[in-house]
């Protein structure tokens, strides 16, 4: 029997921990694929105070998890596919947890464009995450699909490789932050293609091209290229706590300002709740939240 | 005229100005006393996530103020006397300086025993601030009063030069995280007088002793000591909005889940608005999150 649990082991799963190692609760953490998170997903971070040069995000992750780990707290890689909020346990594929309190932070994956060729191409040309798979795309005409931030930062990083990045996107502007979308300007390997969506990925072995059609004109055309990025959101990793939370249309958790969730004693903090900001710092500030909120909770009940 | 006014320049204006310097907004800091803010009356920090070591309080501030001044952002040492929420504009001595859109980070300030001879001893040996104060008390009698973490990390800050330290706390236990009493209890320095409360601080030119009382049998007793260190919580610094925001019984600004306040146009975060965790980390979230709530409404009020 533990104190805490923890779901998830990206920024926000690790604030919890340092802090629940801190309050010295017999806390376990539970991590489905591997420590990190999505934050992996980006090459470096720019935005997290205390980096003034902006740090790669493996070795900040690194360094989170070694403050957790000093703490000799256990960070277990399975994945939990059901929650029961009464008994607050988890049920992974090995065994069943309890707990006295239980914390989600299971973030959130990114969402897919949902056309032809898409699933069939995935890993053959069709990418999530260009700090994994840019490397194999050198001298080669690469597209990018999206408008935020996450979309600015993969494309410049994408031009360290390939020949030329052509970034698409449904609307007429990008809604990426102002620092980057000059980043992009500056950058002669960058096209942009705006007011376009793209209604499929063609390709028989790896991708070959993509078909775009303009929202406007409803004209359309394909462009050849070699790699699709894919950066047009993320969708909550709530999947196993769906009927067992509240959760809003996207799938997002409801948590009140102390991070509690409908169901006594389970919180949730970071990417897979329903707030305004998605950030590493957000997500950080979340996970202390949370982790205060359980320790009152299970203080509470015991005394 | 500025798109955004930061008033404090602590780890939440700091990471807020982060945000807005990365967002282009033309953006002012005023900043009363000193970069840092209450951090400062801390030596380190060992809960950040980022620092498995810890870190001095004063260059994880330097870090951060780098991180901002690397943007641009002008941050000017004003304090600011009067806020004006429908003109969105602030006065300091100096001058009125008007933006879009202004977010109070003004954090707290010690909270005071209010007890005869505190404030004619203040600086003579009753300090709110270890860090500050500590080397001046080698091999003396020291009193830390009350029962958080910041009484449990200064007094084992004080260790370092005091002969003996007496933790004075008024209920029988202390709140301060697990870790943190484990260390205290280790330490032959300290020793703990629970169940009282200071009534008084006596000295004619310096401290020279305190008298308490124990609140189960009101028995009076004096300690001997050179130095009195008072973390007995904080109060919000906003008696400058005292009137013009909505602020609760304590004066914390009350705030939404997007740290708007009753103003429209005008924020507020970390330690100065009502919330349930006051920690570097949670400010820090905060202070993203108002940034980006400050860039929205300007973008939506200027479109």
């Amino acid at each position: 029997m533990y104190d805490l649990i923890i779901v998830g082991a990206g920024p926000a799963g690790l604030t919890a921990a340092l802090y629940a190692g801190r309050a010295r609760l017999k806390t376990l953490v539970l991590e489905k694929t591997g420590i990190g998170g999505r934050i992996l997903m980006s090459e470096s971070i720019e935005n997290f105070p205390g980096f003034p040069e902006g740090i790669a995000t493996c070795d900040l992750i690194k360094r989170m998890e070694e403050q957790v780990r000093n703490l000799d707290i256990k960070i277990e890689l399975e994945e939990v596919l059901e929650l029961d909020g009464r008994a607050k346990s988890v049920k992974t594929h090995a065994k069943t947890y309890a707990a006295e309190s239980i914390i989600i932070a299971t973030g959130a994956r990114p969402r897919k464009l949902g056309v032809p060729g898409e699933d069939k191409l995935v890993g053959k040309g069709v990418s999530y995450c260009a700090t994994c798979d840019g490397p194999l795309y050198k001298e080669k005409n690469v597209v990018v699909v999206g408008g935020g931030d996450a979309v600015a930062e993969e494309a410049l990083y994408l031009t360290r490789f390939a020949k030329r990045v052509n970034i698409i996107h449904r609307r007429n502007d990008l809604r990426a932050s102002a620092i980057l979308q000059e980043r992009l300007k500056e950058n002669k390997k960058i096209y942009f293609v705006l007011s376009n969506v793209v209604t499929e990925i063609i390709g028989s072995k790896k991708v070959e091209s993509i078909k775009i059609k303009d929202v406007n004109t409803s004209g359309e055309q394909i462009i050849a290229c070699d790699g699709v990025f894919i950066y047009i959101g993320y969708e909550p990793d709530t999947g196993f706590v769906k009927n067992k939370l509240k959760l809003d249309e996207k799938g997002f958790i409801i948590t009140d300002q102390d991070l509690a969730t409908c169901e006594e004693g389970i919180f949730a903090c970071g990417d897979c709740r329903k707030k305004s900001l998605y950030q590493v710092i957000t997500a950080c500030g979340d996970g202390a939240v949370a982790s205060d909120s359980a320790y009152k909770y299970i203080s509470k009940a015991t005394t």
